[in-house]
């Protein structure tokens, strides 16, 4: 298969590369000159106006403006695609967002399926991903050599686009809470004398253990803020999360309450650290010294 | 050895004849003649005056009220135990609360251990709870008995009071607000079409879940509130985190707004059910129908 990738991020080169290892033929695009070289030395193509039409496109771009030109910007994916082929697009977007794109891919006779992906940057890599998906079960079908390449787990949620946004939506949620409460709990600790590291060696086996404690916590115990996910995506994703409550009515008060402590992450300018330093927030409010923080 | 208990609820009956079946002689003490009458009806026997005095002394009542007139009231547990004995205190306190208690021991030549629990009636029941515990070797090694007899695992936390009671809201902070945001992310994802059986059917599998999650959501997809543990707690055990906190001149927003919804599930009455029926909070707030419910 031909495969055409808009995006070559932490997500998209690791999503790149596990289609090359499958045996299909990539294409891709990016800003970054670095980042398109490396597509290359790992066996790919950088995505030309003489680039062959793609059976498959990939849109794994930061957020819905970027998809928007991504797929259907001039000399966009669903330009180069071609006829009956299925664009993917992996942006955490509005469902009502998703299913316009979907709209617009089919009035042009092209297949269109609303794919959110979750696992990070690691799973990306090896091909592991989890994809939430849902779309017409054509788009399905065509998308399945991607798929099969790309994602350890495809949730299949519906014959149209919008419930696989919707989920990822709510992942989002979560994930988001997680790593702030997670932020919040380990400071209070600190309060209390209890050390970063003996947080760590008890909650995990508690029953107020999440995915994300497991998994940032110990980029606080170590001091090591390196951005496996930054901190700036979550204004974006909780923001995502919150527009569609408003447009619901719905109130989200603990969602709300989270975001703000990213916001003052990023206010700290830590939008670019690894999305553990909102515990920096917490810190500095409580006069704590972090691991790796002079005193 | 003889063990004294005072508090036969949920957790305490189920701790009691977890000594019971490792062979020791256990006396108790609840307001409810039922429960006097199951652990009687099980081996043990009903504390009373004429009762041996005990080698070790477990409370394990509501809140710090009930604990400090179960271990040093007229009557409590203090004035029942052998010289050289231990008291634990298994409710969740405040780390100060802990301390007051084992000053007051340690002044009638007692020992005490800080031993808040957790993992719930089920585990109570088969001697595989989880204690966070600190105080004195001294304490550490006279209470090991009734240890090994309750719990698995057992997080030996500092060599004084207080440490334990911390880690304890430490946990209570997350397991509260991650089953507050378990109710506002599966009500959430109902206003855009996801049901709560998908819900538990794909978040348990991504990035956004927790322990809590995994436990509690079933409770709502089944629409079964049977209370394994009441809504009521989390006033308590937030109102004793953010007490702490508020101490500590800590901000704690995220818990704050978790306490806020079950304060308002409490306000509907719903305080003695299953503590994941803080999700009708967001369903009425929300105009949505819960399973179970009267649509």
């Amino acid at each position: 298969m031909i495969i055409h990738f808009a995006g070559l991020g932490s997500m998209g080169s690791g999503m790149a590369t596990a289609c090359l290892r499958a045996g299909h033929e990539v294409h891709g695009t990016d800003p970054s000159a670095e980042r398109l070289a490396a597509l290359v030395a790992a066996g790919g193509h950088a995505l030309t106006e003489g680039s062959p039409a793609a059976d498959i496109a990939v849109s794994v771009v930061l957020n819905a403006d970027q998809s928007r030109a991504a797929i259907f910007g001039a000399g966009g994916l669903a330009s180069r695609l071609a006829p009956g082929g299925v664009i993917l697009g992996c942006a955490t977007v509005a469902p009502d967002f998703a299913r316009e794109m979907e709209a617009q891919a089919q009035a042009m006779g092209l297949h269109y399926l609303d794919a959110p992906i979750s696992g990070g940057a690691g799973k990306a890599a090896t091909g592991q991903l989890t994809v939430m998906a849902s779309g017409t079960p054509d788009a399905f079908t065509t998308a399945r050599p991607a798929l099969d390449a790309m994602a350890e787990t495809v949730f299949e949620l519906g014959d149209s686009a919008g419930p696989a946004s919707a989920m990822k939506a709510v992942n989002q949620l979560l994930a988001g809470v997680h790593i702030a409460a997670m932020a919040e709990a380990l400071t209070f600790g600190m309060t209390q004398g209890i050390s970063p590291e003996k947080f760590h060696q008890v909650i995990p086996r508690c029953a107020g253990t999440s995915w994300m404690l497991e998994n940032r916590a110990p980029h606080i115990v170590a001091g090591d803020y390196t951005p496996h996910s930054q901190v700036n995506i979550w204004p974006k994703d909780l923001g995502i999360v919150l527009d569609i409550a408003r447009d619901a009515r719905f109130s989200a008060p603990i969602t709300a309450a989270a975001l703000q402590q990213y916001l003052a992450a990023a206010g700290m300018g830590l939008g670019r650290e690894d999305d553990a330093a909102v515990a920096k927030v917490y810190a500095r409010n409580a006069g704590l010294t972090l691991p790796g923080e002079a005193g």
